[in-house]
């Protein structure tokens, strides 16, 4: 889905881009429980839904302006299957009814080894894919990994798009995004 | 769906990141005809009629070798949904009994101008996804697209993936790629 | 040279780190005459001025603002070995008395072709590295390589840098950047 | 310099384009003293020396057939201001007779706090770059400078590199670096 689809406000938005490698890293299938951590404009919450119209979806968010958002984004697509738990994560996660088997975690606000730590009690085998974009979460994400023995990809996604000047094409460098996958049942 | 889990041979093949972001470019829905032109493995193929199992795909290839490996990961995916005409395009347009929706364009062999000409000539409003590695071909492209007026929206894709070194983490510099699309009905 | 050194204006400047590899594809040598072609703020002048002090520089730049800008780094830096040509090259090549052995064209305002054929005129041997950001401008140059039998290297560069949120590293996409370098004894 | 200017054997050496911005990020000037720990090749030692015939350069290095490279490389350079200190840095650098003014660190071998402890108590407002490939290592030295309360830059560089397919250019992505930059009289 293209990102001028959604409704936005100032919430930052993972990008097109991001979002399509995301969802794919996801490796979601039909019967299954997507969170959505972090969710912001719901963005990946509703191009899950549109894909998988069957799957079940919690989307976490602490804003009362993006959920708002989600909302809003939910309703432009026609689609019932999110649930908006409206708080601060992991707190929050005792108001979703289904255990998840896959996360999205696009959002941490610091509290990344909270989020993580209750997300693998509640389901261990579960497939979690995480968008890192400071420096400092990508190393807090790998003393995590090392620490309960995991084995993640880390892909870094470096977009341009082009705009136009004129007749001509400029590539626009956009800011590089860490993709981290683990677990699931591979 | 990963790399590994098609069969590969030794044809070129779209890896993950690119195929994923080339999937969400060309907008399926359910009801559309896919054409997936210089096919290769299949890949685009196979994960399009994953996401999307109502659709009809042809998928055409020239290699014998590149045929047996798209036949067999359609098989190993257990869809239907995929036609595969061999020969060399744009000659076996003729052989698909289904107007293109939409066409990705994975490789074209030195023949882009006839293939995006004969597109358009059978559909002008189609929705086309061109993936592109060497210079010279972007520049052919961009040829095209100034001499038929289109607005196209260019992205270059720079993807790098870890590998582990011991405990390490180590980031590989894929090919970056060009990802052009236009059209559609948008 | 940090970017920050440099008077700048609102004319567009080489960016610190694509200007490093330009002047290191450029091969200079005390002796040399450097033409430098669209010269814009003089910042590689400047800096190949600061690295080898013996050698001779012309900057060629057609907008009076850009002109001051050269002049006020020129200054600034301590240096006279930069020959100031105001005006539209390639007309203006022939007010420089000393025939180049470098050229970087870091601007050609739609007259790449008459300025490469000038400079190849000039000296057929020199060595020239082009900055280029336009992919039309990349195929111009694709095509008159080719015509000419010329063997480029052709150097793709995605420069990321942080910038500080609080105590986190954010890392912020620049726009690529097409190096192109060939000729030269080597 | 051309990477293929240099003796390599088995040892991995610093590329071309980041030996460039390494050497940009070092702000090295006449009558300074480099300190060049894990030198590898020597590719960096050589190319300040070629840059900057003047500077007293150390390299430090503990891999007896890396420390044969730089001397070769050295040799063919025809340079004399390089001397080569054989050994595991830290502990070599009481080999070195003239306290450092700036130091580029291209491996660590896992002793990158001493390494960093060391150059700083020998001079606390030397200029360090750093280059890091490894996202653990990346994750060590974000720590380390926040400990110490350091403003460093960080760079990450990601360069394609053209090869010639037949009369095509096809772009080959290089592994990212990261640069790490700070200190120095600014």
């Amino acid at each position: 889905m293209r990102d001028d689809w959604f409704i936005r406000g100032e919430i930052p938005m993972t990008k097109s881009e991001v979002r399509a490698v995301s969802l794919s890293k996801l490796e979601l299938a039909q019967g299954c429980v997507l969170w959505d951590v972090g969710a912001g404009t719901g963005s990946v919450s509703v191009e899950a839904a549109m894909i998988y119209p069957g799957i079940r979806i919690y989307a976490f968010e602490q804003k009362p302006e993006a959920v708002s958002l989600i909302r809003a984004n939910c309703e432009k697509a026609g689609t019932d299957c999110v649930r908006i738990v409206e708080g601060t994560a992991p707190d929050t996660f005792a108001y979703a009814d289904r255990v998840p088997s896959h996360a999205f975690i696009g959002g941490s606000s610091g509290r990344m080894r909270g989020i993580l730590d209750k997300l693998l009690e509640l389901n261990p085998k579960m497939r979690i894919v995480l968008n890192v974009i400071a420096l400092e979460s990508l190393a807090e994400i790998l003393e995590i990994i090392r620490g309960r023995g995991i084995e993640a990809e880390i892909v870094s996604l470096q977009v341009s798009r082009s705009e136009k000047a004129g007749r001509l094409h400029l590539m626009k460098g956009q800011n590089p995004v860490y993709i981290i996958s683990f677990g699931g049942g591979v």
